[in-house]
């Protein structure tokens, strides 16, 4: 196999023939979509590709006929001086800046602290992905404001001195009653990408839920691992069933303890504010763009690169059913399964009966179908109709937790366990690996105190009886 | 016949001899009320007339011995002349500004976005009179309010692959739930006025409801449609039975489908924005008006010319009833009929024993009757306490409808369709037809998506039991 | 009687020989309260006195023997001399300059209009004096927002061309179901006072209830009525029944129609807007006073003379009970009697089975107990629950009014006629009597149309039906 | 026992051996844990300790042994120096400026005035230990918005001009119903400390509950008392049995009345405010701190000495149980016991049948368990379901309370009596004892004018049929 100049590569720009280069290897086609990877085609892609792509990612995907080999050492030298020679982005210069002011780690108290330094110090980029969910954003406010609608019945005179706010998922120990729910794309906030919240979730004792999505390969990340710790895996089921069967025996292989299959994203949701991420950074830049009225672009969509969870999702299995893809499932790997994205009473008890292991309640944190419930009203509704679906499986709730007391609730309500995914980003954005321990610290010291004032020396003493639904809306009071 | 000049046009200024020049012809009188006309007495009016009226009316409405015949050459060139040499307003210059400052139509992302635009470019007075409302605008948010009150639950593992969207009024083909509710005056907006959301709504396969109160004619609107096309018509019925009657034959005889009987605007409502409009840009040019005491200003009311939606229904029929009124269209016309404009279940009942075709539950986008109920929370009471009613006829809803979520609520809780008004008012006046297949187009990408994630894969897989209504109110985020 | 020298006035200035120069005649004490008085003891106290008094005020309610004669010619000189050389205050030159900018009437378009000028234009004291409400100001704002937790259920194709708003209240005509409500003290915003109202009230159509705390006598301002004209008393009963009957035999012979016997300001309510008033006004002119640690300045209340509504209901009877003082009003009066005052449903049937001619919910605007029901909203429970109160007497609410809608919502509730007081002392004090035509004029504007809308040609068409108490709370709007 | 130089106290910094100066003498170890009393080791601690102990607490606390005695005569002086030295910080400097423009104090009109100039006199350091709250701070905004939901259906035409708000608590009497709620740490705001506030409950009859965390010592504060008057002692039980007990006897002996056992605070709630306030000091004077990237500070806790409440509460007994505690306690007293921070209807319950004197229903002002359900809403429930036990114990409740009208709402609801904390911290800081006979008679005057239009002229004639729990949210107004 020969090596290719830049002259040869940037024929091939068109629909028809679409090369990129990636890390100084030409390639030809990518997974991704056709209008996606025009805007690079015939040039190096190397600089978008990476966040967002585990190292492995194209061995495993392309075919090794689309593999053409290396570019030669002149294209090679072309790029490397392109690139070091590239003047920052006002972005960047502002990114750079702000994390020279980064508060010290001690003195983050609470995690909308530490999410007021990533949204500081993350690119434009990533906080509108990380930060961004469907139109308006209404459910993802929603999730949140649930929980201010359950207050406590504290029982005092209890003895609590001892205090343990341990507990098992799926059998398997976990400090604390909370787990990382599926948090992708950790590479865009920090070089190691989901490798810290690996190492942070391990020192501190509670469990990671890998995505499919994350921008490290699970072999990867479960190599960070220690040989004691528990991951677990979230899956997005291929379209096509030997693809995901071949994945799914994988991460059995690799030693991951359950599978959390994703049913609430097999559509991208509508994610405006990372859509126009790239358009803020070009007029940053540019200057705004003003239309011109020729007939060609007139109704053409504007395509963006990082902008859309589309490429994610693409190939997502949108037939799924519970008579089909859970016996599918069953048949193919003895770990538990655990349904995430259930989202009303109904489809809970669907899966008790399909006799899965787990359901995650959630709406994929505001992010997919605006205005679907907030997990805390389905889990609260589960309680009050069908309270039987919590002896027959594990029921869990994500979205919109942010202090030791929204756990609690959860808790309280029949959950066995909360997810939470944004704040563990934005943690080991800012601070790496540390900065997930310290995530976790500050919920272990919320949820503790917040269980000896409310009369609970274990998890099981957490009952509906100590939550109260009031009929008023808690004013949520602007930032400290 | 001979022709006019100047001089003896401006003898005729006084009430009881009131002539105006319109396109170089002398008229005596002037359908819309005297007040406004006397403003313009004895002298051209052409400016005034133009958007709010179809090129036609004249003939129409006027009696041939009104027809006065032409001024002369020299009057038409002094005409000319003026208004050549008019300078442009402060409000003139700030729109031909804004007009090049629009974003390509790609970058539009939903209805919002467009009512940004449109309220940038459009006149002063164009968007008071599109965006105004009743008293204190109360009815017209809340209508968008209701949508906030209910929420989704949202089903998993359902084949969603395939999705369609498209459904039938009234047994016409639409691409989508969603037709274009009574839009008029288009003109304010775009000189090619109602025609561009004509073929906007051809190119993307919806229903067009053309107003009486349109700026182009019935004729025009029809003329400039494809002849496979669907358009309704929404009737302001005249007090004159006989005017009424030929005005019904008429549309039949163009060729529209169906006739909606607007019954919630028999008087006009206040609409204050659009009143104070003229006296903004009045301060904007010659600074404030103030005070002065005299015996005669003290309470005459002030005159604005088209502020007014008076001048639009001074002639409807104020004493239509469901006895009369109805068996009177029935005889006329083989049309459907539909009731534009109920405001509460029981006459829904009225209605479907009357056994009309169908009724569009609307209170006028809010310009009618300040507080009248939400029509989403009107439909559901239907769904609550009268659900034969879906039975017996058709249920459309218009009014706050911004969002593919929205309409698929309606859709759920038993409506057929959903209308919309201002925002392809906004659309056209932006970006012409192109706009209005911009706004369709984002609909149809939202209600796609919402249904396949709420686990529907045809309109009639809509249903009550997927809609949740909650008993807080949803937080409205400010805009993006 | 001999004339006395400014010198020998000066010398009675403590609380046991206290003089006051009122319009050169001099006075011994004064009826408003001892603290009142010492801060203009000994010298001229006409331009503080004028304004919130009868100027038969002292004639009456002073015996012969404090009335202690004139001043000398030198005396008056001095005093006319020392007022025209006074220096205007800062904000009496903002009124002088907002007065010039006041907008022609003709465009006010609503009340709410009309306050935004008064606050312009009327003296701070003035203002305060007019708007303050009770502590924090919240039954105040109460009262408005009721009314947006009432929605219609408008009725279409009835015939409405015909539509009359007129009524009787207690068998007086009334061209709209709306009266004016005890606004007192109007001379503080105009110098006419309270005939202003009477004029307009006349030229509309409309009754006016006179305050007892008006600043002109019940006489004078009936002289100044059309000898057609219907007015109502308002009545504070003094704790001297001897003094009290004077009042009622007065008022019936003066022809008077009927007498609103005032029992919720028994107690002068907790207006913190108005105690602060002068303070406000001390600080504009001398900068802001501060805290010097005196034994004597540490707990003595500050002294203020227009601030309280003390002086005004010093004497007023604080044992009224139904078995005493009903009858004893009855055995005086041939005149209809209606309790000012009632916030219960208990206390409306109690009334009626007093057997007096009406109840008036009010809440006193928000002026007195803070956290008393909304006035609507205790309609709203006599309505639901004790419907055959209004069978038994006529029901009337005041405060919060500001809409035509707001009067149309309590007559379907099953009130005889609403009444409102601010709105029109902001009028009066803008524009005088033209002012208060302007209100009534918007007020059947805004009633027929919003009747005709809702399918009511006559106030008897109006009907519980037509209204829907809704779960969540209208959004205000912030002002145009 | 000889005397100590400076340079011989500096060796002892370190955890195994650490001494601190305080008032010229040597001390061994401190009672508030060693990563506090670190920062100040082998050094004076004067300063930071005055504010938060009483005088005798080193003695009392401290064992004769760690007792090492004074420091030489030149180490005083250097100390004296150093400290006469000082500059003062921007802080002190802004306190010193404001506290010349404090308002005289008869122009405070209601509780929110004082909190007004308390937040401008008060150290930032004072003014966040006494208004912080836990979290998110919205337990502490909703006990006060709890009183916003309940409104007064107010009885007119009862006798009232005789009204009488004094009532007995558990026997003693009080001039009106509501005492001092365990305000603590006094000094921070006045160097007279809780004294002030017991002279003036004595000048205007009201009781003061005295906490276990005062500034001063119970025997100082009952000192000052005079020998009529009423004092209650807060208590906070020792986790050893013969510590607390010999504090029960103390306090017995010294005359207090009553036992408030608290039991809501046995582990610091999370103050985030306070924690933070050394922080923004510290940045004021050197600007903000960063993250410097080493091993040993990222995950260290900031040490802050004022901050937490961990201090004050570190030694309480965690293991309280109403079987072991209230019979130990009845042993040892004869005292009537109440248990303060009951915050749900079945613990009420649980405490009648424990048989102690009285409950007070709190969450602690919102500082200890955020979510906590707000006190007033708790008493409504007890009154709903478990009305019995109002007959069984005295019932007060404390937190949020501001206005008269709140005192009136918690009486019409069973309460006995009403606590506040805040406000009389925040008046002792401004005026001393003259702001808390300031506060009283404020509420005094608020209470007395709400029982009036309330038809109320004794606490007896406050009843539960008087009060409308409401099902919209009262407006909050901003601050006049």
């Amino acid at each position: 196999m020969s090596s290719w100049t830049l002259e040869q590569v940037a024929q091939h720009k068109s629909p028809e023939s679409c090369w990129v280069i990636i890390h100084n290897k030409v390639y030809d086609d990518h997974p991704g979509g056709a209008e996606i990877i025009l805007k690079y085609a015939g040039r190096d892609a190397t600089v978008v590709y990476d966040p967002i792509h585990p190292p492995d990612a194209l061995d495993k995907n392309l075919p090794p006929t689309k593999h053409l080999g290396p570019i030669d050492s002149k294209a090679a030298d072309v790029i490397a001086k392109e690139r070091s020679s590239l003047a920052l982005t006002k972005d960047e210069i502002r990114v750079e800046e702000a994390r020279k002011r980064m508060p010290p780690l001690r003195r983050i108290l609470n995690l909308t602290d530490m999410e007021k330094v990533a949204e500081q110090i993350l690119s434009h980029k990533a906080f509108a992905y990380y930060s961004s969910a469907s139109d308006d954003e209404i459910t993802n406010i929603e999730n949140a404001r649930a929980f201010t609608r359950y207050f406590f019945k504290a029982r005092v005179m209890r003895p609590v001195a001892h205090c343990d706010p341990s507990t098992k998922i799926l059998g398997f120990k976990s400090s604390i009653p909370v787990f990382v729910s599926g948090a992708a794309l950790a590479k865009l906030g920090h070089p190691d990408g989901e490798v810290n919240i690996t190492k942070g979730c391990f020192k501190e004792g509670i469990i990671q839920m890998v995505s499919s999505n994350a921008s490290l390969s699970p072999a990867t990340i479960i190599d960070a691992a220690h040989k004691s710790q528990t991951l677990f895996f979230q899956l997005y089921k291929h379209r096509n069933d030997e693809i995901a069967e071949k994945r799914v025996r994988e991460i059995e292989r690799l030693g991951y303890k359950a599978i959390f299959l994703t049913v609430d994203a097999i559509v991208p949701g509508n994610r405006e504010r990372d859509v126009r991420s790239p358009w803020i950074l070009e007029e940053q830049e540019s200057g705004p763009l003003y239309h011109v009225e020729t007939d060609n672009d007139m109704l053409k969509e504007d395509v963006n690169i990082f902008g859309t969870a589309g490429a994610l999702v693409a190939n997502d299995d949108r037939d799924m059913t519970w008579e089909k893809t859970i016996p599918w499932l069953r048949r193919l790997s003895k770990l538990p399964i655990v349904i995430k994205g259930v989202q009303c009473v109904e489809d809970a008890v669907l899966a008790a009966e399909a006799q899965v292991d787990g359901i995650l309640l959630s709406n994929h944190g505001g992010r997919q179908l605006e205005y679907s419930l907030p997990p805390l009203e389905v889990l609260y509704s589960i309680r009050q109709q069908r309270p039987d679906v919590f002896e027959r499986l594990e029921v869990y709730v994500d979205g919109g937790v942010r202090r030791g007391t929204d756990v609690i609730k959860a808790i309280c309500l029949g959950a066995k366990a909360v997810g939470l995914g944004r704040p563990f980003l934005y943690a080991q954005s800012a601070y790496g690996a540390d900065g997930v321990v310290k995530i976790i610290q500050i919920l272990k010291r919320e949820i503790t105190t917040a269980m000896r004032l409310l009369g609970a020396s274990t998890v099981e003493d957490l009952h509906p009886d100590m939550i109260q639904r009031v009929d008023w809306q808690a004013y949520i009071r602007p930032k400290l």
